[in-house]
């Protein structure tokens, strides 16, 4: 109803993310936004490579919409559709960052609403920054206000809360006012969508692309004057009623908005499987620089792990690249012979080469419940009679043990590199790093084109 | 995986809509096809008008998408983007078809996906129909299989189970082999959304809207090799679990599927306003044909209805054109002054204009459970002391008393001729009355343009 008091969680919500000024956002959040850009920028590079990322990249060429944004590869395109794109990009090889809390994948469907309208409205870059961080609160807090019941229930919640994020982040470069930004909010989360059910297939990365495309579209018709309901979240239909009938907490979404910041419980992966595997992964790379064994001189490898390790990543004899994804053993091979865990490591060739093959047999695991699911124990038999043994506490990539920042340009580099020259890959990376002090987005968009 | 049998409900519902020969569907679907064709445009034309879809109209414009399908009003964009606006329009109004076992809205997220890809590709108007009649067919057994426990739990079932009937009839049109279907399906039904929070808000419409998009959308990247997961409907984490976790029926979907068809379930809407008013509307607009009553003649109108007509449409003094769409009284009262229940009944105007105003306070009525909901008891009492008594048994506009093919006409050529010349209106539906005999949909969508 018009000129009346708008009441309810979404509108407080809103409020906060059109109010909150620029220089309330700590510089720490800024540069963990930063970061999470750099991790984007890495594997959506790599991430044109996959099958059907070709398949989405040519459907969005043959929309031959206007040139107003840009997606990752080089596409020039309308901005929903460059979210879309990117959308896919950020999620498809699974290497995004974690929202440890809600196992929520914050960058994939918030950062490409917010660079498709940010390079569009030429939005200077620590905006552009503060943006992405305010989008990715309302995502997380959406997230942590629905969960475990939600991600129980079957949701992904990656598209689900997703979509609130990139409506918020999307509708903060646009400017909306608290009234506007609440039916921005509406509009996203009517359509909040994602079943789990899509996951281990080519659907599963459409949904943070679109969830981007649909928060991006909501914060362009919202300030065109469109409308949804008072309370998406509240109303007796909306989001926390429908999604969410075993429960859901307001105080999550809403308690300390500004003052606490769920980036901080965001962690980035340094390899581009599942993560409960990523402390044997740890370990093993550990194993291998610290002492330089080989994989010739291993006799056996045991390791004591969290029954989540078996339970989600217990393919002993991987197939396929995607299939290794699902088996900590070719997981530890690789991290043995190669050091890494990224899209090389993944590929059909690789999960059939005979070392590596030999090498997972070689494999076995305890479980114990006692072991938490970012730890591990390691005992490394070698042939000539010696052991080794490693506690790692904190895996890489956990808040608790971040991945610095030279591990995330290495990843960079190393992503980046695969698809494009040294020189370029660095350029960017250089533009991405000193994204705080840039007029606009110009620049670094110039770079991702291959 | 690869070349591993495909099994489950989805794939079975893949299969029906992939193989059924043409020839299999009988002419009098095609012919209610046709019929809800020429609802749709009829619509959609006046739809055009309205205040969000101007907006959305301007948003697509925007993308400058290349011209290869046809939005109603004339714009020429992307198929994507024509599915989009069109579901809009079809749906805003709500005047709009109903599947009435499960109060779906058929026409509106699948006439537009299959529109849009029928005249991408020139496909014949008789396969048109075919798709249409195949898409709403598979929307109406999805929503049945869920129905109620799913529209109850809080789902606008016109946006869910819509997706699936735009994949279906998009998917057709492509000609899509039962395993690419199974994936068109997939990929289309992990994104099934819109919640009934979002009914009396310019959100609502754009259910069908998106739903007509992304079906579309999931047809194309099916056939470009995109895959979704096997068995959405009753996969562990499908759409049966997660959105309707208290009960779905399979039978409901795949019996006789081919056999009985829901096309004679529904009903086209004589009046643009909620279902339950229209047997009131009915009565009163024969008692003004049939008597030549005037509203100056009236002392009172009584009427035994159904209780739902209190509780949906119990608004007594609306102030707006669309809160007259909830108040069963200003229906009536238009329904004897002006002989129809169309937009011009429903704007700001007409339900602030003063005869009709005094009429309204003359209307009451008795609540009576016994009454059906497409039934009523209507007297009028005159000041000249005479009565006149009219029972309705089944309204206009159910299956039991459906609009005849003249009605439609009187219908199309009063909405169309809002916003197009009369000749115009009339070529163009002369070309949806033939359209089983065109070789393609070029004639018709040419004379949507405004």
């Amino acid at each position: 109803m018009p000129n009346s008091k708008v009441e309810g969680s979404t509108y407080s919500l809103a409020s906060f993310i059109s109010n909150i000024p620029l220089n309330d956002i700590p510089s720490e959040i800024l540069h963990e936004s930063k970061r999470t850009l750099i991790n984007v920028l890495a594997i959506s590079l790599s991430g044109t490579q996959e099958i059907p990322s070709k398949a989405l990249i040519n459907w969005a060429s043959t929309q031959n919409a206007s040139p107003r944004a840009t997606a990752i590869g080089g596409l020039r395109t309308s901005p929903s559709i460059a979210a879309l794109l990117n959308g896919y990009l950020a999620h498809i090889q699974d290497f995004d960052d974690t929202h440890l809390p809600t196992i929520l994948h914050p960058s994939a469907p918030v950062w490409p609403a917010v660079l498709a309208l940010a390079e569009l409205n030429r939005t200077n870059g620590k905006e552009t920054l503060a943006a992405f961080a305010l989008g990715a609160e309302v995502e997380c807090r959406v997230a942590m206000s629905v969960y475990p019941w939600h991600y129980d229930h079957g949701w992904h919640i990656t598209g689900t809360a997703g979509v609130f994020g990139a409506a918020a982040g999307g509708g903060r470069v646009l400017g909306l006012a608290p009234e506007v930004m609440n039916h921005c909010l509406a509009m996203a989360g009517t359509h909040a969508s994602g079943l789990r059910e899509a996951l281990g297939s080519h659907a599963k990365a459409m949904h943070p692309a679109r969830s981007a495309a649909i928060g991006l579209e909501s914060a362009e018709l919202a300030l065109s004057g469109m409308t949804g309901p008072e309370d998406i979240l509240g109303g007796r239909r909306g989001f926390w009623a429908i999604h969410s009938h075993e429960g859901h907490s307001e105080s999550q979404l809403l308690d300390g908005f500004g003052q606490r910041w769920e980036m901080k419980n965001n962690g980035l992966k340094p390899f581009a499987n599942g993560i409960v595997a990523h402390p044997l992964q740890d370990a093993i790379i550990q194993v291998r620089n610290t002492y330089g064994i080989t994989s010739e001189q291993v006799e056996s490898l045991t390791f004591r792990v969290n029954p989540l390790v078996v339970e989600l990543m217990g393919r002993a004899s991987p197939r396929t690249g995607f299939d290794g994804k699902f088996s900590y053993r070719h997981c530890v091979a690789v991290g043995l012979i190669d050091g890494a865990g990224g899209a090389f490591q993944f590929t059909d060739e690789r999960v059939m080469d005979a070392e590596v093959i030999r090498l997972r047999s070689l494999i076995s695991e305890t479980i114990d419940p006692e072991v938490k699911e970012d730890s591990t124990h390691l005992t490394v038999k070698l042939k000539d009679g010696k052991a080794i043994e490693l506690f790692i506490e904190h895996a890489i990539g956990t808040p608790e043990n971040p991945m610095t920042d030279q591990d995330l340009e290495i990843k960079f580099m190393s992503l980046a590199t695969e698809v494009m020259p040294k020189t370029q890959a660095q350029q960017l990376l250089d533009a991405a790093w000193s994204l705080d002090s840039a007029h606009n987005l110009e620049s670094l968009m110039n770079l991702v084109s291959l």
